[in-house]
């Protein structure tokens, strides 16, 4: 049996208290258990509590700051720029987010990056909070590292970016893309080698720049699309990165990574019951296309995550044996008690 | 001889006087020539000059005001909403992104969104305004009719939407990247039929679903690395339509499109100069990056673009004939002279 399955308040309940038996204070510890578990029952594993023992071990080892002084450095009408002050990324981007929707309000669009903090998780989690006060959500993500060749190149030159755009759908879920501009997330290989699946040929590349399928090639990635997985990897880079008081991934030598972030207020640029009447008519028209043989369906960007959200909210979420057992083994560090029967 | 070799000044006037001899205000003329001369400088025939007869001919047709009274309905200090006044795209195009760029000198971040307008050719020349200003440029649009399946579709359900972005890099051309969300561009597509040269596997799509290589399938293709792709088209048809006060393409009845420009002011977020100098430093890794073999070379998003504009403004573009020949055609019909020797 590979997977058990847990509730989710329990799991919540569980990852903040592994939070904050590590440092970080109450509030800190709910905001980084809700985003992980709002993750998870999306089905996005790699980046839900899968990750949380990797950033607790980094607050262990003295690499990341428990108790960050999140601080705006600065700001106007519409954009701030917030120092993450080598704390969990989630925290600063849940305020950079909060911050960039405060201002949308009154200006229209905002936008607001974070520089020196740590991974942010999923880049949806951010989107998705301009969704809920009627906005559309713009995020992306720096990396610490590049791990994305330029086409024809044989040489990491830009960083696996995530960027993740959320839309309104009226009573509905919204709309979420959130995508690597990588041809994958390196979190989606990691979960391909704990499942024990092959890697789709081409994804990964031997040192010469050729198509590798050794699934322990580790360094190099195709961009998604060729040129354009590449672009758009180059210019996430920029936007998390220089823009924000921060470095391009080719340029980095430490670990911190850079955010960003836009909220576009619909209703400052037209009615917003008009919109959603617009969105609903054509989701209904996306619903009811005609499929290719063997598709019975096609679905809408993040649909099928909020089908896992909609029924593992109720029925658990199913994870990996050895998901849980990471994180029983930081739970064992921090001396707290796991819920789940193996 | 496929080709003949033309001025690009005399191109402009040429252009102009086609747009003026239809209706045109000279000013407007003049917008119109800049920017489809520009783009065929960069490379991008498919929607320079090439366009220009299609345009003109709506205008004879009356199906395109030659005169729009471009006007601001409605605006607060980060947004605006321009009615196009069914005249081409370029014109209120343009008034969006300078409206978006003066809002953004002031406030940090704007947007500006176009309804009720034409196509308005190369979404580059939108965003590379933003460069000029020291900011980062962003453009899309939305397009007439959805030609573009959802993975796993055999209807097309979402518009091949363009976006761009446009970076500064100090004294260097930009970063532009310029991309169909589709596999590929219509006009390229239309371009490689022009060349007889081969449509590559698996761009088209045929009425069940299945890729097709006949040249002449028309309405289908599929889109860029699958579910990203048709994620990015289908929110870009959101962006420039529902949110600008328009529609999705596959709610669409007329051929009115939407487009949508976001301007990023660098000063506001960050030192501009330490920005330029982190970017200058991350091209010289990526132009020094190993290659895979058969590759000399990695270039920049944009960088064969502006290869050609740097030649081809000293040397003359190279012009298909058939591009050329559809030119002389709605010179004709015009009573304007052309200035090339056949």
């Amino acid at each position: 049996m590979q997977e058990i399955v847990v509730d989710a308040a329990k799991l919540h309940d569980f990852a903040q208290s592994l939070c904050e038996k590590a440092g970080l204070s109450s509030e800190h510890a709910e905001q980084m258990a809700k985003l992980q578990v709002q993750t998870d029952l999306r089905g996005v594993h790699s980046h839900g509590t899968r990750a949380l023992p990797g950033y607790l071990n980094q607050v262990l080892d003295g690499n990341l700051n428990p108790e960050p002084n999140l601080r705006i450095v600065s700001e106007g009408p519409s954009f701030a720029v917030i120092d993450g002050d080598n704390g969990m990324g989630h925290l600063a981007s849940t305020l950079a987010m909060e911050t960039a929707i405060a201002k949308a309000k009154v200006t229209g669009v905002a936008a607001a990056g974070v520089h020196n903090a740590g991974h942010f998780g999923a880049a949806a989690c951010y989107s998705i909070m301009a969704v809920e006060n009627r906005m559309i959500g713009f995020s992306t993500t720096n990396t610490g590292r590049p791990s994305i060749v330029a086409p024809g190149g044989a040489e990491a030159v830009v960083g696996n970016s995530a960027l993740s755009y959320a839309l309104p759908t009226g009573d509905g879920h919204p709309i979420v893309l959130d995508m690597a501009c990588g041809v994958s997330s390196w979190g989606k290989i990691g979960t391909l080698r704990m499942y024990d699946k092959p890697i789709p040929e081409g994804w990964l590349l031997d040192d010469s720049g050729q198509p590798s399928s050794d699934p322990n090639q580790r360094g190099l990635m195709a961009p998604a699309a060729g040129p354009r997985g590449y672009g758009l990897a180059l210019i996430m880079g920029i936007l998390a990165g220089p823009l924000t008081g921060g470095m391009m991934p080719c340029n980095k030598t430490g670990t911190s990574s850079e955010h960003f972030f836009i909220a576009i207020n619909i209703e400052s640029f037209t009615d917003y019951d008009a919109y959603i009447s617009d969105v609903v008519q054509g989701i209904n028209k996306i619903h009811g296309a005609k499929t290719a043989e063997g598709f019975t369906q096609v679905y809408l960007p993040g649909e099928i995550e909020w089908n896992n959200y909609d029924k593992w909210i109720e029925s658990g979420i199913p994870i990996h044996v050895d998901h849980l057992r990471s994180l029983a083994n930081i739970a064992e560090k921090l001396d707290i008690n796991i819920f789940w029967e193996w």
